[in-house]
């Protein structure tokens, strides 16, 4: 598989000779984040083999909505997905997929598939506008990231994000309590982004609870992806927001702008925040180093 | 059942003695929309019976988040509700509801329990505010509606919703475009809002596609509901936008907020909408009612 692009190595199943609706595959060390595996990707490996599922037969290859339920931590290493068709319908089908390692559920998916090529290019009544930001060459990448930090979280070098600095004060200390930050994303390796990589890019932000100077980890509960076009090559623009940060727990929403300038996909995910957290490994490094990219 | 409010009627559920994870109940004519019943209505049954399944032995009696995905239109009649645990965990329990009529699903619905009580008042950083709306008096009920609809909507009976008059343009043949829904909801029979009372509500305004000027119905693909806080006794404020109306798709979500001022609920939801759809039986004449009540 080595001509593959890392996502799709990352995200690739084999479906069972005996039961084709169990699928193997591998979770990469190189999609981890701290000692779990990025949700996003959990989510894009659930849906490739959804995908296999609901489109191979039925003509529905591409994710509508999709619904994740994050049961216990993911580790680097074998997973199994078990799917299950609930309904085959004329415009969409709806199955589950439930990933397991080692017999413990990690995640359950519920998903409703379509075609997205059905869509009426004409048709579209959005009153949402596309974020505004600096050009990527003009906003945060990963220089602004210690190693130490980086080390823990390889995930950070298997994409390319860029963040909007006015939405980076949390880097040098400064926090803007808005709770919003906004940047570019794509894969580093010209894989061009498709429905199952805006399943990735929904989950891909810092959480934005580090906006309101928590830099703890925010483990998602649970994650809803409505993919509302098919993806333009290039840049896309993720703007992630809340509006509902309370009692330890956090609303995030996400926007995914492509770069024809189209709303391609929307997420919403409940997540927990320990708002007592203590900072991350590196988190003052990276103020300082911050700080002056910021200035 | 007579001492029961309807609310409580209309969603309870007797699990078998041979197997207590299923339950039996039945899907009432007085919450029917055209030929289906409420899919609000139909999450607050799956609701009643995952708080059997997780709260009774394992004490997270509450909906933190819920996702249903609607498989077929539901008829009034009998109903077997499946459920399944997935994880029990300290603080939080996740599980599946299946909805059955016939031997066909219904509804598959997910859903992370917990307990409410345990959340800190105090800790709030929610920049979201409560929608500013005339008092439920200076609202517009049923008197609006023509007697052919409310007949074919007998739900509307069965909740209270008083319509933010700046938001209903579309009665008058006047929608604004914004894709804006407002207003107050309670149960008119007394009943106080409990979570599985917000499960309903988030699901018992009038499509936001309305207010782009399509009349017809909107079918729920998806539509989940995060729970964050006990609401106080009262009435509800419930605030129903869209910012992605596209290629006969609309995401539309609900914010839920009690009489304290607190966001208590938050849900979003994808809908199919015919945008080509002739207008719904008595509309004219309710455009012309309206247009006098918003005079």
């Amino acid at each position: 598989m080595s001509d593959l692009h890392n996502f799709d190595r990352a995200t690739s199943v084999l479906s069972r000779p005996d039961d084709p609706r169990v699928y193997d595959a591998e979770l990469h060390e190189a999609w981890r984040i701290e000692k779990g595996v990025n949700g996003g990707l959990l989510l894009a490996l659930a849906g490739r083999a959804l995908a296999a599922e609901l489109g191979a037969d039925h003509g529905h290859p591409d994710p509508f909505s999709v619904s994740g339920y994050y049961l216990s931590a993911s580790r680097p290493g074998p997973v199994t997905v078990r799917t299950e068709t609930l309904r085959r319908g004329k415009t969409l089908s709806t199955g589950t997929a439930s990933l397991l390692q080692g017999g413990v559920e990690r995640l359950r998916v519920i998903a409703t598939y379509g075609d997205l090529d059905e869509h009426d290019g004409a048709d579209v009544r959005t009153s949402a506008v596309p974020p505004e930001m600096p050009p990527p060459e003009k906003c945060l990448g990963t220089e602004v990231t210690p190693p130490e930090f980086l080390k823990e979280t390889p995930m950070l070098e298997r994409i390319e994000l860029r963040l909007d600095p006015a939405t980076v004060g949390w880097l040098a200390g400064r926090p803007t309590g808005r709770g919003l930050i906004q940047g570019w994303f794509r894969l580093p390796d010209g894989r061009e982004p498709d429905p199952l990589v805006l399943l990735l890019a929904a989950d891909a932000l810092p959480p934005v609870s580090y906006d309101f100077g928590i830099l703890g980890w925010a483990p998602t509960v649970e994650l809803t992806v409505h993919v509302r076009a098919r993806p333009a090559p290039g840049w896309l623009r993720l703007r992630h927001s809340t509006r509902n940060f309370a009692h330890g727990y956090l609303e995030e929403d996400a926007e995914i702008w492509d770069s024809r300038g189209r709303l391609v996909a929307q997420s919403r995910q409940l997540a927990r925040v320990r708002t007592h957290a203590p900072m991350p490994a590196g988190a003052e490094a990276r103020s300082s180093q911050a700080t002056a990219a910021i200035a």
